[in-house]
């Protein structure tokens, strides 16, 4: 039996055991959303290629309005309109302006640009303008947003739609990401049946591959639901001896006494290092194995739903987002205990709990009954957390929450 | 010219002017993580079934256990094993015990699991006990979990991974969900030109199209990127003419100054009620036009992206929700603000900034640069906002956030 480690150990010991994968494809921008960069993104050019206005108004030089007022307005000759999408024609001449709409292209020997509020056309094309522009004035220059060779994603980041956004400006259909990770789930246990089946007396439905894939796929990995497996030595070493096509391995069950340790025990046979560590000191989750065989990550998760729920988030999750090359992006959220928890030193607890904003805060009402209870984390959306050195927390102590 | 809405006026408006869709499509449950549930999901029998041990040990009466100690253990008589997945075939008789691993099912009259942990065998089948246990202790009774008929997931709900799970658990592989509302994506605008294509002088890519697609598909709904129309109320009428296949039509763009007028000129022409209004009091995107047309809703958002996301988030996006029957569930997040941010009272500000924990705390960085500037909200990770009636907030205030 190996030592117990501390959730920061396991996590610091699977992330440096699993390499990043460097595998990358070429995705449709339509298709990127969620995916992992690959490569970094840089502008080709300067963003936007021209200066535009972002008024409704007319084209000036700033050095002509100078001296408007309402008292005294400045007036011009309206040379012409810019059309949009096109380049103007004219340069302007001491005392022209041009009209132009938002996002036009500015003349040459244009600074600025004139609100239309502040102007009135007084026929025969003279428009008065009633307050100075300064040059710059409601104008985005050349390279403003970004300038030729300026990086704006790294490889890393996960595609958000703003992101889809800049790639569409910067003319990138493509998009180099990294290759989702194939994930094979299996459930072990005698007592299992297919949720299809009607369970006999003694059976139960298997859980753990649905909710363990659905886990899987929402961090940007391919599930593959692998099925049930029974109890029994050869059948899993079987099962393991197959597994090659795979990124991660993830067993969840094991359910007779004699099982949990099959399971190590078939990790170490089929080949090296085989397993590195087993066991967790956190609360519910404990009895979790992890080892890898050829550069491949095998996990040994609980078969009680809650538990394995809680070491996937806690253990396998980061190392999923890892193979994308992705650090994991966790919501930094913290929220206030309704009541007293009390917890053993020496553990870290996760506890069930149910999120309200009360006036300005955000509170979490910690949910009670087993951790063997499905319903528990059905009705509730988030799990606080207490720290391993610690034993307890007080009514309206803030704690770490994770969302799920 | 309507006039102008509050944020919560406009969304009200239009969340009472489209109705709730009621169509609903069934789903594998390896597929339905995301959707929204449109039938109410309740246990049929009694989960679980039978009562169950939640830890390995032996299956006791507790009344024979009781006064059992580390200095006079109970002595007992072990029957034999339960098998995971099969119901026990003997009872207890007075002294009996049987070996059970965890999620076995408890034979008839055994109320209660001692833990291996406190028993030791002594040879010839002769277990010693050294605590006692009460009735109930490491077991789960029948319907523990969920009582038959006990309601677990109501419509509306949006499918989270432990609820795949707890549906495994039903046996229901199928599940019934609302309909992906259909939404139809255009821009408009004669500068723009598609994202593969070199811009000429005074032209730009396509942004909204695809950044809106990217969003729309973030709430479970379809996008179907229509393309860029030019600014001529002709293309936009007979465009807007062609969307009756649609459940949602946005639009965004009509950059010159007489294309915002079509746009709310062509609803108006498409069908009543039309126009329902044109112009929100919040920055940026204040001039979104909202209109319906034979019960389907139009949008009209700006063509400068951040406004376009904004006028999104607030108003579109909560529609797509309700479409689906489920009411949006955003994150309730608030944080504290860096710096002091002034704005002008009647309108809502939202302020691009970036979200970093010190401490125990979320803070808020806003990030400077003009709304224009696509670049700041792929800098940014989130838009804090500055309520109407406010004329800005203090460095250290707690304000809210949209994550983005």
């Amino acid at each position: 039996m190996l030592t117990v480690l501390s959730v920061a150990e396991a996590k610091e010991k699977i992330l440096t055991a699993v390499l990043a994968r460097t595998e990358q494809e070429p995705v449709l921008l339509t298709a990127a959303t969620g995916r992992t960069l690959a490569q970094p993104v840089a502008a080709e050019e300067d963003l936007p290629s021209f200066a535009r206005s972002t008024m409704d108004g007319f084209a000036v030089r700033a050095q002509d309005t100078y001296g408007a007022s309402e008292a005294m307005p400045a007036l011009f000759d309206v040379k012409g309109e810019i059309l949009m999408g096109q380049a103007p024609e004219v340069a302007l001449a001491l005392g022209q302006v041009l009209r132009i709409s938002t996002g036009g292209m500015l003349p040459a020997d244009s600074d600025a640009v004139a609100m239309v509020e502040h102007t009135e056309m007084l026929g025969g094309n003279i428009m008065a303008l009633s307050i100075p522009v300064a040059p710059g004035e409601n104008i985005i220059v050349r390279g403003e947003d970004l300038r030729a060779g300026e990086g704006i994603l790294s490889p890393g980041h996960v595609l958000r739609p703003q992101d889809i956004g800049i790639l569409a400006a910067l003319g990138q259909m493509r998009v180099t990401v990294a290759k989702k990770p194939r994930v094979a789930i299996f459930s072990t246990g005698d007592e299992l049946v297919m949720p299809d089946a009607v369970p006999k007396a003694g059976q139960i439905r298997d859980i753990n591959s649905y909710m363990l894939s659905s886990w899987v796929e929402s961090c940007g990995a391919v599930a593959d639901l692998r099925g049930i497996i029974p109890d029994n030595k050869d059948a899993l070493m079987a099962v393991l001896q197959r597994t090659g096509a795979y990124d991660c391995v993830i067993l969840s069950g094991g359910s007779s006494a004699g099982a949990r340790d099959y399971t190590a025990a078939c990790i170490d046979e089929l080949g090296k290092p085989g397993v590195l560590f087993h066991g967790v000191s956190m609360r519910p989750g404990k009895p979790l194995i992890f080892g890898v065989v050829n550069g491949r990550p095998y996990f040994g998760l609980s078969g009680n739903p809650t538990s394995a729920m809680v070491g996937f988030l806690l253990l396998v999750r980061p190392l999923l987002w890892q193979m994308q090359g992705a650090t994991e992006l966790l919501p930094l959220l913290r929220a206030k205990v309704e009541r007293n928890l009390s917890s053993a030193s020496g553990r870290e607890d996760f506890v069930r709990a149910s999120l309200y904003v009360q006036g300005d805060e955000l509170w979490a009402r910690p949910i009670l009954g087993q951790a063997n209870l499905v319903s528990t984390v059905v009705r509730g959306n988030a799990m606080l957390r207490i720290p391993q050195n610690c034993e307890g927390v007080e009514a309206g102590e803030s704690v770490e929450i994770l969302l799920i």
